[in-house]
């Protein structure tokens, strides 16, 4: 006989994808060896069963941050002060500042200097609720660098109660060793880079940056013909800055997610919608560089497209490192729902990691992952601006300290 | 002798005017007993003294919330889900909800369950180094209920380590029971309420939102000459969503801040630069009302009008509690400097709450309201979005807990 653990008392939204304002309390059982979910809505514990009592407070799944350049040395804020001076993203990026300047704070760095420098971001994740947290590389660029990001990326999750997942971003900008000679870069670093991190275990999915100023649609196919063959999943940062097609690209791979997207198309939002992909909306991108044009919601809506909000937690585009003003943003900057925005952190964003049958929802089998907090409802999660009411994050059937 | 401590291997944000990016370090003398800055820039540390080594991090003046709402009873997330469904705040507020929503849960609380309701979100300032905050009243809107609301705001101060100054803001709307009333209103509550709050030593200033669904500015004069008689200083909720006249009316009255200030015009920028006041900026409600047009700032700066920064804390338009991020949306979303934003926070705020001589800068014989920072330097305060570097706050020379 297994020990058990029950949550009673708690008003639960299962993020099974209808939620309602104010549910009614119910209570949880948890087995405690395996940290799983064994029953849901039961009203009387039984012998033996440790009763934690939730006092009414919302419970729900812990919270996925499904997109983050968490892994990075420096800061970016000199160019923050450019742009506040008036000078694009593009412009930065040409002056040789951008990635080129985060790529050279984060090849100073060892994979322990690279968790030391990760770590205040991530407790902040955590802090809110959150239990899984996607890391990609791209900031090294050179293959020991972009495997250097991985490992710290792997060492987080044995640092603190949190799941990570790794992502392999190496085409994520030219390295200046490589002016010239993209198609060098892709095979010796991007490619070959793959290889190596996958045969050490250190990458879950396969990421590109599809965009004028970085990598075109047939250059990274390659790229994604590999990780089919190395059985990885991949997901493509596509139309943030312009129409560059990579929504197709993403869509013909199966692709897990798309991401940012603002310049999607309605035929975008169908062929996400056939691939079956979840489209990742990042808005604290799109507020940093103060974009007008907002990615195609009601497309994606009426496609039934699933909906996810990331932090995107960058140096360059969104220092942020809060995934409930993602949420907030979600619906103020994107007019997501309240519901779209607590799927967005929570079973969708588990779908774009391609974690559904572990986390992301409260349901009999999968991994107690939870949160819970001082409010009655998700709406005040998404209507505060600044505000963290979490009372405890549960990670894995055991709450985290 | 007095004792002092000497806080060493500082950089030191003194917010007089000028910043530098990256300050030196530097060493601040602070008296024991009253908590003055007594001495700055001493290199060692003299006989007697206690020292605390700041290890090179940032040290500026503690933070002031210069405009707040944070005492109110419920919230309005389901005002914030009829928005996400296109209704716009006036219309809001002509179906009974937005501000008479949050009437009727204030008036339902006691002066405790007030200063209960308020605590979470004084606690959430008071994390990022803010160490003045004001407080409106203006959601009980009859005498009785706007006298609880300042006797909440103060009891605030005696239950955290923080400095609360205290505004009168009766006419702020019209409550159902003066309806078609307006002048019966302004008399009996908003002029016959400030005299009872003058003689009960419950008011700093005295506030009116001058708006075509508030107050006009004639309905509001009278209660400024009436703050003239009591020798209270006036600020004004002034042009947020259309040009009202509210700054002619302020700078007549030499208020102490005109707040908001989207619709304002060079002119208006004019009259406060003549009437020494400060253009209060709100970028929170700015934001959640998508609202396009930015207040004037580079009139402001061309004017020589200091501005400042505020969360504007309320439940409706503006549920922030993040001053860190007001500071960021200062930036992303006004283009102010971070210099602005930095001073905007600090010594700025103090003069737009009549503090100058007391707070809001690091200078001799100033309060020892201070903030250490886990960075090098103000821009990186500015830049992150939703993190929070504050290593400790010291409010009157003591580290608050
Ligand atoms: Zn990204
Ligand atoms: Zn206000």
């Amino acid at each position: 006989m297994t020990d058990v653990t029950l949550w009673t008392n708690a008003r639960i939204m299962t993020a099974d994808g209808s939620i309602g304002r104010t549910p009614a309390p119910g209570a949880l059982e948890v087995e405690t060896a395996g940290g799983r979910i064994t029953a849901l809505g039961l009203a009387l514990p039984r012998c033996g069963q440790r009763v934690v009592d939730c006092e009414g407070r919302l419970l729900t799944p812990a919270l996925l941050d499904c997109h983050t350049h968490l892994v990075h040395g420096g800061d970016r804020s000199a160019e923050f002060e450019m742009r506040l001076d008036g000078a694009s993203y593009e412009e930065i990026a040409r002056a040789g500042g951008g990635i080129a300047s985060t790529m050279r704070a984060t090849r100073a760095l060892d994979v322990e200097g690279l968790v030391a420098a990760a770590l205040p971001r991530l407790d902040h994740l955590l802090a809110e609720g959150v239990s899984t947290v996607e890391i990609k590389s791209g900031y090294g660029l050179s293959v020991e660098a972009e495997l250097d990001m991985l490992r710290a990326a792997r060492r987080l999750a044995e640092r603190r109660p949190v799941r990570v997942r790794t992502t392999w971003l190496a085409a994520h900008a030219l390295p200046p060793e490589y002016a010239g000679d993209r198609e060098g870069y892709l095979r010796e670093v991007a490619m070959a880079g793959l290889e190596r991190a996958a045969a050490e275990e250190l990458v879950d999915a396969v990421d590109a940056f599809c965009e004028g100023i970085a990598f075109a649609p047939e250059e990274i196919a390659p790229l994604f013909d590999l990780a089919r063959r190395l059985g990885l999943p991949v997901k493509l940062h596509a139309e943030q800055l312009s129409h560059s097609g990579g929504t197709a690209l993403a869509a013909r791979f199966g692709a897990l997610s798309a991401d940012h997207l603002e310049h999607a198309t309605e035929e975008d939002a169908a062929r996400l919608a056939a691939a079956r992909s979840v489209a990742v909306l990042l808005p604290g991108a799109f507020y940093l560089l103060r974009e007008t044009k907002a990615p195609p919601v009601a497309a994606f809506r009426a496609a039934g497209v699933p909906m996810a909000l990331a932090t995107d937690c960058n140096p360059g585009t969104s220092p942020l490192t809060s995934l409930l003003l993602a949420m907030n943003m979600g619906a103020t900057l994107f007019r997501m729902t309240v519901a779209e925005c607590f799927l967005g952190v929570t079973s969708h964003a588990a779908r774009a990691l391609g974690l559904s049958g572990l986390t992301g929802q409260i349901a009999p089998g999968l991994s107690a992952d939870l949160a819970l907090w001082d409010v009655e409802s998700p709406a005040l999660l998404v209507n505060r601006i600044g505000f963290n009411p979490l009372h405890a994050r549960i990670f894995q059937g055991e709450i985290a300290p």
